[in-house]
């Protein structure tokens, strides 16, 4: 196991009457039973490729020439929306954090927005000659995907040449007549398939995830392996109990019926888990929420929310699930010596620290206080973060959001609700065209 | 003005029976009028000397020359956590969203975290002798400032140079004794007072805030300004009709208590207030939860959480109020040809649209959807985003949380709360490091 998962500070006997009740923890957890032969049935028919992907290794072979392409460039700009961007973002971040990409791979900017501000800040500042980009959407049909790449390429064209500008690009779509794809045949540039029954936000392990990770350096392989060591006993099991999915869906599923859990809160003590918790965010929202159902998906950070919400947490009201991502970082950073303190005895606690010790501390003594003050808390400990943890946890998280959609009854892979407003926006525009 | 608020789509009439009956609102708006007295006196009798800040200027004087100074830098790097550091950032966000600063000036890192992975990768991605430091903790004593400076030091002297040590740093604490202080003068750096009576959260238009602006060349007397447009109305008023974040506050308690919304959304369509909705974040959080009381803030972008949160607004529990933030990007952005869309039909709707055709009717098309599925929502639009609409909203956010404290009955300033987790992780510490 690339994690250790402890609920029982979040049940009753252990936290109060905030807590849920050791029943109907255990109800939930043996409704999920029946998911087991849905999720095996979904693999092997098909319904849900994403979960052949972690015994897959042929299509990354098949990406690889397109990556060693694209990582000549210094900069890639990948346009894509929602589930399109967040897994490859999170990916990513195991290897820039924030002050760039690993030595000799590109800067990668996931541009998820359509502000015209950033897009002109963008096309001023990026040196185009020098960068690929990317274009990706599922329906192939996203008016947001559409109107990035059309807005660059006439300047993309400028730069480097009719000629050249299909080196430039490369398209991910579904293997099916639309939009983007024949924009991309007319340009002459490839097209890589998505499938078609891999949604967005279920994505990263596909190669929607996989190529920016791939271009940024990250050990994609592992991501697999880690992805398949949360899957493989799920697959294999007869009963829910025990497998950290179903436990945790359980939780979170009862909480909110038995004791009114409305928000569920993941507060990772990493930086580089700050877009796992975006993209979590998104999986557990816009699948949960549907018929009424559903909770709402804080994502936090430690101990930067220490400092901005704990004080809501603690003393607001008692609404809330969380849970307190963990990772060892004991001794990590330099520990100061007394000497170099100033001989202040009100730092003496500083002493022979460093930077890992503190945040660790900080965070064990977050979870300590929140199951203090009564609120059910649930810790996912990491030894360690790298690829194959990083791959774990998404796999648990796209299991257990699976897991509760099974208890709460909705389907954990459509979105019904949205379409309403992207028509609106249609209308808007022609409307505004035209006057 | 340099906002209008619209509230009418958050009332029973209009928007069902999420939405706020008329008379609940207009009893809660009632009783903000007594908060009006409240204000003018701590304004007047110096407990909140933030309501004198937006008339001030001669505290701006004062910090220029360290504005000049460090805007000499390449890089300045800002430890602070929470209130410290959000404010800068909110501002420093108009000059940069991303792809660097404005020429001239140096790009500032905002360091709220002591992960010792970004730790170590900023030490080695930055050239020091071209960096400059800011440590800013009011009390002085914050364990990450403490940690995150007493870690950066040698290496820092090892690049510089002893002599030359001071010259790169700057520190912002109270005018008392702390260790921060004591640090400082035994370095020989700046140091700067940080008004006492001016809590973190509610900093950013005092020196704490104003200082990283001006480095990275933001008009911070225009946001004084911005920010007394809206003050100045509230301190003449005789009563809370009409006053703009006092409407805000009587919504926000009045669905709270009258309708059970745990829960507010704000969602800005514009990346430049992106940071903006991290400030609010803390400021409503931990001003506001309290005693149970209090509303879970939830920070949102549009239209990037169209594609990732919309399905749970409008399919999941009806428990939260949404603040949509709409900038008027109308005609913003290349308008794409006809010729250039490759012909097709099914792209139409986008012939001669730019990105903030788009994104505006983007933002229009998801407020009249929420209000369409019932949600109680809110529209603050702008018509262009610069420093003076940016202090204007952000008064209005600390008003508006002021007036709810008072609606609440809850103390909009301390955050009793979180010291139990401060005592605990000296604890830790302490412990650990004997073991």
């Amino acid at each position: 196991m690339f994690y250790s998962h402890h609920i029982d500070d979040a049940l009753e006997a252990k936290v109060g009457p905030h807590g849920l009740p050791q029943a109907v923890f255990d109800r939930e957890l043996a409704r999920a039973t029946p998911a087991l032969d849905k999720i095996r049935q979904w693999r092997n028919d098909g319904t849900l490729p994403l979960l052949k992907l972690p015994a897959a290794r042929d299509d990354i072979a098949a990406i690889r020439p397109h990556a060693e392409h694209f990582r000549k460039f210094e900069h890639l700009v990948v346009f894509g929306i929602g589930g399109s961007n967040l897994g490859g973002q999170t990916l990513v971040a195991l290897k820039d954090h924030g002050f760039g990409p690993a030595k000799g791979h590109p800067k990668i900017w996931f541009m998820d927005n359509v502000d015209p501000a950033t897009f002109a800040e963008m096309c001023e500042r990026l040196p185009l000659e020098r960068t690929g980009v990317f274009a990706i959407s599922k329906s192939g049909t996203t008016a947001e995907t559409l109107t990035q790449l059309y807005s660059l390429l006439p300047l993309l064209e400028a730069k480097v040449g009719k000629a050249n500008l299909a080196k430039h690009l490369l398209v991910i779509t579904e293997p099916k007549d639309n939009v983007l794809r024949r924009t991309a045949m007319r340009l002459g540039c490839p097209v890589l398939d998505h499938d078609p029954n891999i949604g967005g936000r279920y994505s990263v392990l596909s190669l929607v995830g996989l190529l920016p990770a791939l271009i940024a350096g990250v050990d994609v392989a592992a991501v697999r392996e880690g992805a398949a060591s949360v899957l493989d006993p799920v697959l294999a099991a007869k009963e829910a109990t025990g497998l950290a999915p179903a436990v945790g869906a359980a939780l979170s599923v009862g909480l909110a019926k038995e004791r009114g859990v409305h928000t569920t809160v993941l507060m990772p003590y990493c930086d580089r888990l700050g877009y796992f918790g975006f993209w979590f965010r998104q999986l557990w929202a816009e699948s949960l929420g549907k018929d009424g159902k559903g909770t709402t998906p804080v994502r936090a950070m430690g101990t930067v929310d220490q400092h901005s919400q704990l004080q809501l947490y603690l003393g607001g009201p008692a609404d809330k699930l969380f849970t307190v991502l963990i990772l060892d970082t004991k001794g990590q950073g330099r520990p100061i010596p007394a000497a170099e303190l100033g001989g202040d005895k009100s730092l003496a606690y500083l002493e022979g620290q460093g930077l890992g010790d503190l945040i660790l501390a900080e965070a064990d003594a977050t979870a300590a206080t929140l199951v203090k003050n009564g609120r059910p808390t649930r810790v996912i400990r990491l030894k360690t973060l790298d690829e194959k943890v990083m791959g774990a946890l998404m796999m648990h998280y796209m299991l257990e959001t699976m897991f509760a959609a099974e208890l709460w009854g909705v389907d954990a892979f459509d979105q019904p609700a949205v379409e309403e407003g992207k028509i609106l926006t249609r209308q808007y525009l022609s409307q505004r065209r035209r006057s």
